[in-house]
């Protein structure tokens, strides 16, 4: 047992070591978003440059190739948090020696001209400026499928690195049935012919004052300011150097209220999840968030489920009448829930409502499965997608900068990224629905401001495990069932007869 | 040829690695003082550990060691910088080998608990407090010296450690003629019966615009922002991550312009030295100041020689009451220059003038020299301060707190630290007779507000050198003199008739 006790130790030391480094490289990154000078970005990427093959080094050093076929021999006589931790530590070092080193040089190396290339092209809304660097991507990560191996699509080996258990055929008929049923009820509010303003949202709001409201209305939900910081930033992100330090940023535009608010929000949700990891688990590689797409469900389970809910502004309305008394003079409870829950088809990913949004991820999807089964060549991209827009959303890009340039993710071969956030919204909608069975009076709570049993349910039930448990595991641990669209669906459908009638 | 040329692009790579974490780590640092939240202290502790742990196995490993022999065997093949560098990274192999496992981890034991006894007795106000932890802290030191090794005195060995060259034998004379010179000094202001009035720099100066001001005359003398940051913290410093990246911080008090102020344009001149290295060796152990002593004469330079000058104020005045016209109304340039010269005797080290100063450090020298020859006790020192002060200040504290107990530096075992500050006022007088020679219009310069000659001659005499100089040798090729205390005393006893009359 002394070998046994001493390799879990052993494998527990690598793991906090590397998980150290891991969480300084973030704080490099926080920084150069926060308050780096601007000219301070060459010794910047040196340092994170340097810091990554330290922690690559570690991971794939002799030292680590024998406690990997130690932990491979040993893992049945192990169970329960130990066995986890050891999985996670073989995997870790899989996915690190999988790929051949001159498969991760030319990878990089299309990665910095891929991103070059978009920018260019996206500037001059060419997509053929950016097409030869996309197949280029595509190629690299085509052989990458074939070293890391899958069982049926070529596509899950992609899927598989982002979201651990997303294979095409899981995620096909549920996205199938979630773009019929979401292209219904478009439909529905087509036939409504109900007009919902939301100028008032684009009234004149002082930064200072739209900051100090979203940060007051992030603590009350549970933010530990003790344990976490808010600063501005291009882009909002969250990012965790461990549960006792979460950092989120936000923008703000004086006359958009909503994006400041709702970013902050949505980013407290992801902020809520590191806050709440097991600090036992905080420096091994359970530590964070279970998956990119459990990630997304916490943030749009706050933004979405509770924040944009009339009973989070029966609490939250009077409060924000009392800081924006000129904004919202001459607006109800009633139609400001209907301003922030507006249903409008939009050219635009980022910009959409939450019900449109999976939309633009569906045919993400379907292009990307595309691509890696060979059935949609890179040359047709923008055909393809101008072909989908107007199938799901009835719209039309007038331009590439417009349509399948609009999103960086594919500049930098992150195929597979993209359902996540679809994920985040179908697994939000069940973890909805079960807290309102395991806790009916959670809306009379959230009506009144009372946040605390809403967030020891999702600590009890999510965010303790880190990544102790599989996305597939949580859902199934928390709700009883397998993953499904429907539980959106019947939430879209509620939120639409709220704000367009039944 | 090409052995050798292999060996110094290995240190170099070596070099490299190791400067980023530790430029890392000291950003780890920065972010502890500026942004951390509290709550987060456990995990940062951990980080830094961890970080400083890689760093040391870097330089200490077989493949250090390996380098090492090659370097010290084949060095005479070298010339210039590369001998320079390669001989920096012999010392620092050896530095970091010398002592036994065993010192430093009972040292490091030793540090914490003598840093947690001198809060207690700092509180308490009670020497016998402390005196046990100081003792062990001595005893260690001393053994450490032993290992370290020395030429004539066991003091040497801490001497050395933060000013390359510096010795007892080499101090002793010069501390002694400034002590003799200072004390005289004194005698001649207190004969002079003149008050000077500082009341009015006490007056109300609101804390965002002493903050701006400090900034735009921090600029005015060269410090680069986009290259750098200015932030709050608790207690001023300056920490650079590379030539590109250099921060400092401050602190505001409402009631004390001076504080504010001073504390920027000697952090700004700090700041100025880590910008102006040579980037070429940012990466190496020679990037960033050649000693502490070295690195204060720059921040003294521009805080005292420039910015306590009548000339520079000549300039400046007119700026500040623009800024400030209520605080300042009925106070003019004179009294203003008489007032931040003020020379007043102190029990606090801290909180004394650019002359008086320098006695605090002397009297701590010489307990510290006299604790490492054994002809002073730790038992004895609060008698021996006492006297001291009484001798070279004619002021003697009421108690512990006042007196022995004031600093933190020998609770960390910091001894050998404190003489880089005189050391740092002696170079920079020395470097002020040396500018005034090669550019004789310094002054009018300053008058003008026109300070780029001024740092283009320190960037091409010593900021660019960074270590690839040790300070004797800046010293020897900047003036063509060794190390004295006359042309500090001879600035000092100018600084007195213009404030006190001739």
């Amino acid at each position: 047992m002394s070998t046994t006790t001493t390799l879990f130790e052993s494998v527990s030391q690598l793991m906090n070591k590397i998980k150290d480094i891991q969480a300084t490289i973030s704080l490099l990154g926080w920084d150069q978003e926060v308050n780096m000078p601007t000219g301070s970005a060459p010794a910047r990427a040196e340092h994170i440059s340097t810091l990554s093959s330290i922690s690559h080094e570690l991971i794939t050093n002799d030292s680590a190739k024998s406690l990997f076929e130690d932990a491979k021999s040993h893992l049945d006589s192990y169970s329960g948090t130990e066995k986890r931790l050891l999985t996670l530590f073989i995997e870790e070092f899989e996915q690190n020696i999988v790929l051949p080193m001159q498969l991760i040089k030319d990878t990089a190396k299309a990665r910095a001209l891929g991103q070059t290339a978009w920018r260019q092209a996206y500037h001059d809304s060419d997509y053929s400026l950016f097409q030869p660097y996309l197949q280029r991507l595509l190629d690299l990560k085509i052989e990458a499928a074939e070293h890391i191996g899958y069982k049926e699509h070529r596509y899950d080996a992609m899927l598989d690195n982002y979201e651990k258990g997303a294979t095409v055929t899981l995620l096909t008929p549920i996205f199938e049935e979630l773009r019929q049923g979401t292209i219904e009820l478009l439909q529905e509010v087509d036939s409504k012919k109900e007009y919902v303003n939301r100028d008032f949202l684009h009234r004149t709001f002082e930064p200072v004052k739209q900051l100090s409201f979203a940060k007051q209305m992030s603590e009350r939900l549970g933010f530990d300011f003790n344990k976490g910081r808010i600063d501005l930033s291009t882009h909002p992100f969250c990012t965790s150097f461990s549960p006792i330090d979460v950092r989120i940023t936000t923008r703000v535009s004086e006359d958009k209220f909503h994006s400041c608010f709702f970013g902050v929000i949505h980013e407290t949700g992801h902020a809520l999840y590191e806050q709440g990891v097991n600090q036992e688990i905080a420096r091994t590689f359970a530590g964070g968030g279970s998956s990119l797409g459990i990630h997304e469900s916490q943030s749009l389970f706050w933004e979405n489920y509770v924040c944009r809910s009339e009973e989070y502004w029966m609490y939250a309305f009077p409060i924000l009448k009392k800081e924006f008394p000129d904004q919202f003079y001459n607006v109800n409870l009633e139609q400001f829930f209907k301003a922030i829950n507006k249903i409008s088809t939009s050219l635009n990913r980022v910009e959409s409502d939450e019900i449109t949004y999976n939309l633009h991820i569906i045919l993400r999807f379907e292009i990307e499965k595309g691509l890696f089964e060979g059935s949609i060549r890179t040359e047709d991209i923008p055909e393809i997608w101008n072909t989908k827009m107007n199938e799901y959303l009835s719209v039309v890009p007038e331009n590439d900068k417009q349509g399948c340039l609009q999103d960086v993710h594919w500049s930098f071969g992150g195929f597979g990224y993209f359902p996540t956030y679809t994920l985040g919204k179908l697994y939000g909608a069940m973890f909805w629905n079960q807290i309102n069975k395991d806790i009916p009076k959670t809306k009379d709570m959230i009506a009144q401001g009372n946040f605390t049993d809403i967030l020891q349910w999702l600590r009890t039930n999510i965010h303790q495990y880190g990544r102790l448990k599989t996305p597939q595991e949580i859902v199934k641990d928390v709700t009883g069932r397998p993953l499904t669209a429907t539980d959106f669906l019947e939430y879209a459908k509620n939120k639409v007869t709220k704000v367009y009638g039944a």
